[in-house]
């Protein structure tokens, strides 16, 4: 994979140009991507690389791969489906006029599943050909999982940055809600779509964000006796696999042995109920977010999503009301958690990528932080019998997000000995 | 002017056709646009008329004046700025979609000021042509206001809906912050972007919207007695004109006098601190969510414009978040006020329109609301002595608008009664 901080070295002390950087990129894509189908468009070389010889600035030499439902001006954004084929924008999502403003530069849009909801792309896990990437952020977990691209962005609206950063082994950082603006980026659920990334490792990612947003994020070494760690088993833990189930014991095991403190965290009933909060304020606010799409273009939308919008038209506005307040309970007692511990650690999905391309697999651990807003990172390092990777998720106080990125970065450095 | 109410119950009684009531608004337009400049855009008379004849649906015969920041398929949407001339987007705002959805008919796209901000527009007040109509949502307020559309959209980041109603003598109302979804409309600040609407009386826009969203928002008889009315002079009454003052006065004094119980509230310090905040809150998120502009347009925008940006971009990540967190404190703040109060009486904006097109007046009297996100009426009926209108503002709890519409119903027929 291509490490955003070993590249940002290599320009900075001269060692690369920013081209030369970027051209990298160019090369992976062309070399890797055709069994892979990790992106839906890929820039014009020689623009892309005209305009890293004149980029400055902090992010200059990072080529980045945009989940196909970011805007951009100078290329298609289709959103996933056939509805939007063609379409160009007039804009760049706000994020985007920032990262290039910065000096990245796009090396190409990835493949979103459907409005990134959940029918599958058809875009496949570098580690297995035969299994899922997960969704709806798929291109950009395999491009970077694939060495494509050193940074992609995604977004999560139920465990789309989560859940596939775990299914393709690499670094996700799904940022507290709204530090990094929507701006741009097609809404399915204003309440929830969170912009996230993907990286070679934690640090990779903290360094990149911060770099876009000038926001203090950067990983710092964290002295794992000062850490207290809540096992987080969560309601839903019958469903993770022993793979998985295994994985967490060891993570927990691995920050004990180095002198964390690790105590078990039982689910509040206000969390359990926020998870079934959660698809209520999804399905009833993407029946108002794809309305225009439902009135002139539903007979071309996949079944799941025709059920899903069908459903959320049907919920009365009250029983939004109260999701919502449920919603409001959830981010309180989530908070009160994070004064018996610093970092909640949890699955990052039910176990490896399924098999076969016919599901992106399940959200369950993931749409909670969703909902609450609380920063995660999905740490890559351990992988299942099969050498399919497992993914540990952690999670900290909302705005804690340094504290998660280097948390995150302590805990795959313990991962990465075996 | 043109009634909601009126319009609905005539095409209920078939007394006219949905087509024929479209009709008035066309004709309208064309009779009494010229000197206004309400309309940026008016929609093809032969389309809509032929629309608004095959549509059911419980808005059938209304017809719409959008802001043009609300993106429309069939019509161009440029935001007011040269930078976006010609502008045709692929599909409607999400609120627009449902507006058609339901049997309304798009009249026409109604001037802005540039991005919504505060560079006045061409747009003259019906009532003096010698004075502004307020903005950002200029067009929508005249154009209610001269009797050309029943309904007008407007968005409120500052005070862009309440405070050009009452400049221009009609209802506003701008609902609890997200009751209706901004997908689709151009983007200032997600943390205040507010949806409002304009329309001849207050229970007008209440049936309106509560026909759009299918809540129970359509305005009841309220008991005065029954009503507790904090008459909430705020830390910058001394910024309300003689006339303004005296016409709160005034408004309290005909609550009073049908048994309503008129407390005087002082402002807490947190919503003075809140006031300030919001400024910091608009122009940093500002500043990204127009990044594209900045970086490609930012010589075609007006100084006034160009300097908010620029101060924007100069505001720290960690001057942002204490400014949230005074929002945040602020909210709580505002929701105790409203365990000894029902509902507050404020000015809706510092005086009568100012006379001159150079400046769209003040939103002083209407930022904090936006910024706590509580539902607010301007409530017409009063004028100064040069016949000018003077608004009242009403403010309820968060997610009380049936009240706070209610509520405006009643003062709106306390004050006709001269």
């Amino acid at each position: 994979m291509q490490s955003v901080l070993k590249i940002l070295a290599e320009v900075e002390t001269g060692a690369v140009t920013p081209a030369e950087a970027v051209a990298r990129s160019f090369d992976a894509i062309d070399r890797l991507d055709g069994p892979l189908n990790a992106f839906a468009h890929v820039a014009d070389r020689k623009a892309a690389l005209a305009s890293a010889a004149k980029a400055g600035g902090p992010l200059a030499g990072i080529a980045v791969g945009l989940k196909d439902i970011f805007d951009t001006h100078d290329m298609p954004t289709e959103l996933g489906t056939p509805v939007y084929a063609g379409r160009q924008p007039k804009t760049d999502a706000a994020s985007v006029a920032m990262m290039r403003a910065r000096g990245a530069v796009v090396a190409g849009k990835t493949v979103t599943t459907e409005f990134a909801f959940l029918n599958p792309a058809a875009t496949r896990n570098p580690h297995n050909l035969d299994h899922t990437p997960g969704g709806s952020s798929s291109g950009s977990a395999a491009a970077v999982a694939a060495g494509m691209v050193p940074i992609a962005t995604g977004t999560q609206t139920g465990g789309s940055v989560i859940r596939p950063a775990a299914y393709c082994g690499v670094a996700g950082y799904k940022p507290s809600f709204r530090l990094v603006p929507t701006v741009g980026v097609k809404t399915f659920s204003w309440s929830l779509d969170t912009l996230g990334f993907f990286a070679a490792g934690v640090a990779d990612a903290a360094e990149f964000v911060a770099r876009l947003t000038g926001r203090p994020l950067a990983a710092e070494t964290v002295d794992p006796k000062a850490l207290r760690v809540g096992l987080y088993r969560s309601g839903v833990w019958g469903e993770a696999s022993p793979d998985m189930k295994a994985a967490v014991r060891d993570a927990a095991r691995r920050l004990a042995a180095n002198g964390a403190t690790v105590t078990e965290i039982a689910e509040p009933g206000a969390l359990s109920d926020a998870r079934e909060a959660h698809s209520t304020i999804q399905n009833f606010e993407a029946a108002m977010a794809l309305a225009f799409e439902w009135e002139n273009h539903r007979h071309q939308m996949s079944e799941v999503l025709f059920k899903a919008l069908e459903q959320g038209r049907s919920i009365r506005p009250d029983t939004y009301d109260e999701a919502r307040r449920t919603a409001r309970r959830a981010r309180h007692e989530t908070t009160e958690l994070f004064d018996k511990v610093d970092i909640l650690l949890t699955p990052s999905a039910t176990g490896p990528a399924p098999q076969g391309l016919e599901s992106t697999g399940s959200p369950i651990f993931n749409k909670l932080w969703t909902l609450t807003g609380n920063p995660c990172v999905n740490v890559p390092g351990l992988r299942d019998k099969a050498g399919m990777p497992l993914g540990i998720q952690l999670v900290a106080r909302f705005a804690r997000d340094r504290l998660v990125l280097s948390a995150g970065t302590l805990l795959e450095t313990l991962l990465s000995d075996t």
